[in-house]
């Protein structure tokens, strides 16, 4: 059963975000990987957001690009945490999807890291399971030992 | 029957979009005012869009602010031609709401016009109408040549 | 007789806007293809503008980069809606196209789409045209839904 | 015996924090207000970071302005999840604290939401307390249901 | 006979441009002021520019905001230089207004000066009038010598 | 004898600024090509600057990026008309050359034209010394014609 | 005999800098005050740049706002350090003070503090003084811990 | 003995470092080279900034991108003058790590150059050393008088 839910708005973000699901297998943080445009298949990113607190899922990881409204259409549905991850675009570097992902409004946040920051994102979601499991905690201390050890 | 339908993200942008309506009613233009937000009612929004071709509507006009993204929600959900009005901001003054309007990604445009554009919107809707419309062709040509005698 | 103009500054756009011209081909808009820039070829730029109504054309989609200007000087001499295309430069990314089309003074709106959204603009142009046709709207529909279905 | 910890780069930022305080107040998490700079009280910052979770944090919430690194240097000392609120500037809206917090390098995350979004970093702190407290759990549920309502 | 042209998009420029009409005053350099949009009165602007140098006039000076196409849209109906002032925004400060005007493309120069550079405009004008007008070098000579005085 | 001076903040400029020399040798207009950093070279600057005038200089055009200073810089040590071409960038785009250049004090302006706009600078020049020249009034119009011929 | 020489580009710039002055004052270190715009007078900036070092001074500290070179003509005409600070502007919130000042090419850097950051200027004087002085070493240090107390 | 410590935040900044290191050599001045990340190593950066003083280096020089927190945080642990470079970013061009970097609140500020201005960093670190050094004095001038002669 995924813990984390990783969400990406296009297909074409799947290689930006293989720092991602690499990092949640290293970390053994079982999880799942759903590709779904908030614009082209919005009842499948519905019906995905507001069943993943019911299917056990405990963090939500949304990566989008340009006018990038994924994560915050599904924090909509949800009250999981949403972390957001925007896509380095071609046009304005990323910025566009920086600003349409963190400038969410009062009552539905999203937690943004930084553009193309997809390792972060997992890394994240870790920080979130540890908060209360054991084995995640050790998990995280083990991995900023590492970062330290460089 | 309303023709266009006006949405705005929250209650704080009526006046910002006063222009808007004001400009309809000049032109004839039947039309409603809906309140609701793409992130807290996204049921309400939703319903509003699915419904709203089916309703007799022929134009939606969206306003929201910030990680604006009630014009790209309701696109989604509808095939009617969606404008999109981004709000100024008080920290980024409105370049935030301005890109997650208009960056938005293959498939589902939104017809964005200047930030805070509020009369804009509406002229531009009229235009639209007009292009089916002798009576709306007329208060169109009408309005045109009033802008050069001004 | 083209329903839609597509007019671009410079054939240099040709490229980035072939999007368009193929999307307008598959929904079956007939379409004409103008290039004429408003800085060098005002008056090419003004006949087309002032004439287009009259010859049947119902939506104008212009493309144009940097200091883009085409946009607001076709819909200053027409009624007709004018879609923008901000071309993407290679200084600021297209973020001064994006500027000089969408922030248009009250009066004369443009319908601007994302930086290099030539397909979208075609699909906006759709959308306008199915207002009144139910060929169009079965057509939008038909391609709403194979959006989903991708 | 505080959840989470809100610590402010500096005292003139205690005003645009006080929806964040306010809210969680609303939810009953119990928090601990801290004011420390990390230029300015770096051994303060320190200590308190690295002794975070032992003292049975879960979350903190770090705000600060500028070159904002408060929440960055918190994260470097913990592997609790960090949230960060980037301060509105008067010279640049906010922009430099939002970059300064969300694009931190591979390895140490920290969540940003909008640039003084401090109601929305407590929504989130909560919604990461409810990944394993069905208390929370039904606050943020509560919460949510009273957003549409509104 | 005016020497130089000032042309403003909006009597709300009028203000703003006060700063470049006394300065030609005070440089007695002769000057006309005209009120006309480049979307609004497309004609009026047609028109002025196609006669201005068959009336004398050596040096034209365009203001105009947000998606500021005035001074390009002169220049491409005229050889005569295009002196373009972009007007401060509320929303993008004049940034919009900047790239709308200094952008152009090749073919088509405007030399643009600061946002809100009115009198930096005149100065300008002055400098040009001066390169084959004795007085005109004498005046600017005894400008630039008070400034180092002031 | 040069009517106009070029003048180059490096020598890496010399690729990007070849439409302007081409463009004055096409208009028959005789002009210098000097290289000086207004940082590395500022008595070089100051001297050229300070003679150009008497030396029968008409029009001066300054190339530089980054932190373009030698417009500037060239401006206070004379009273001609200045050009401005902002060089791009390969951090900022030349968002940075472009500020540096156009946003002068009141007092000393200096003429900017777009991004790497070196062409343009050349037209300019043009522009100007036809105010004072049946013959490059004939060269900017057969100019002028060539362009809405292309 | 003034070690450290902080010079304005303009009389509008004094209320802006007075930290500045009065944190030298706090600290004991002898300076003067000079205003000079690098564009307007740019002999003066000349005269007193190119005698600096001979009289003693140690460092400069360069205040400008807009397209602000005055660091950098200074920086250009003496080996000491210059530190540069950015004035806000009120269009572009001091983003083109500080690219103008900040981006030097190389060869001749000048040291940037923060768009307004006056205060920090002086402090950064000291700490380049308390390179050599044991005085000021101690100076710096004693402030170096009010801020912790604080 | 190093009289300048030039600390990075990665090993990936080694490459566009290396113009400092050869400048230092260049002017024969003692350096150290330490890769230490702000965010992975912090207990490195600090032992490594409080012992700085006390082990004999004069300057430090900070390189790092993104959220480059590493020269503040450097600069919070000690008196000595530290030169900031911000490293030039894929997405952003390095404008995220300029303004993580020159935005430092007041109390603690940094001495920032350009964006990849590597080779400035060790001209600034060298004009800071001659403030108190005959030999540097010496060498500072004879560089300055090599670059007007290139």
């Amino acid at each position: 059963m995924a813990l984390v839910s990783v969400i990406l708005g296009s297909k074409s973000d799947l290689e930006a975000m293989e720092p991602c699901t690499k990092k949640l297998e290293e970390f053994n943080v079982p999880y799942e990987l759903i590709v779904a445009s908030a614009h082209r298949n919005p009842a499948k990113v519905h019906d995905f957001a507001a069943a993943a607190a019911d299917n056990g899922v405990k963090v939500i990881i949304a990566a989008a690009g340009k006018a990038a409204h994924l994560a915050g259409v599904v924090a909509a549905y949800t009250t999981l945490p949403v972390i957001a991850v925007p896509m380095r675009t071609s046009d304005l570097g990323g910025l566009d999807s920086l600003l349409s992902m963190v400038q969410m409004p009062t009552g539905v946040p999203v937690a943004t890291v930084a553009i193309n920051g997809a390792a972060n994102a997992a890394i994240l979601a870790l920080q979130i399971l540890a908060t209360s499991s054991e084995v995640y905690r050790e998990t995280i201390q083990a991995y900023k030992r590492s970062l330290s050890e460089q």
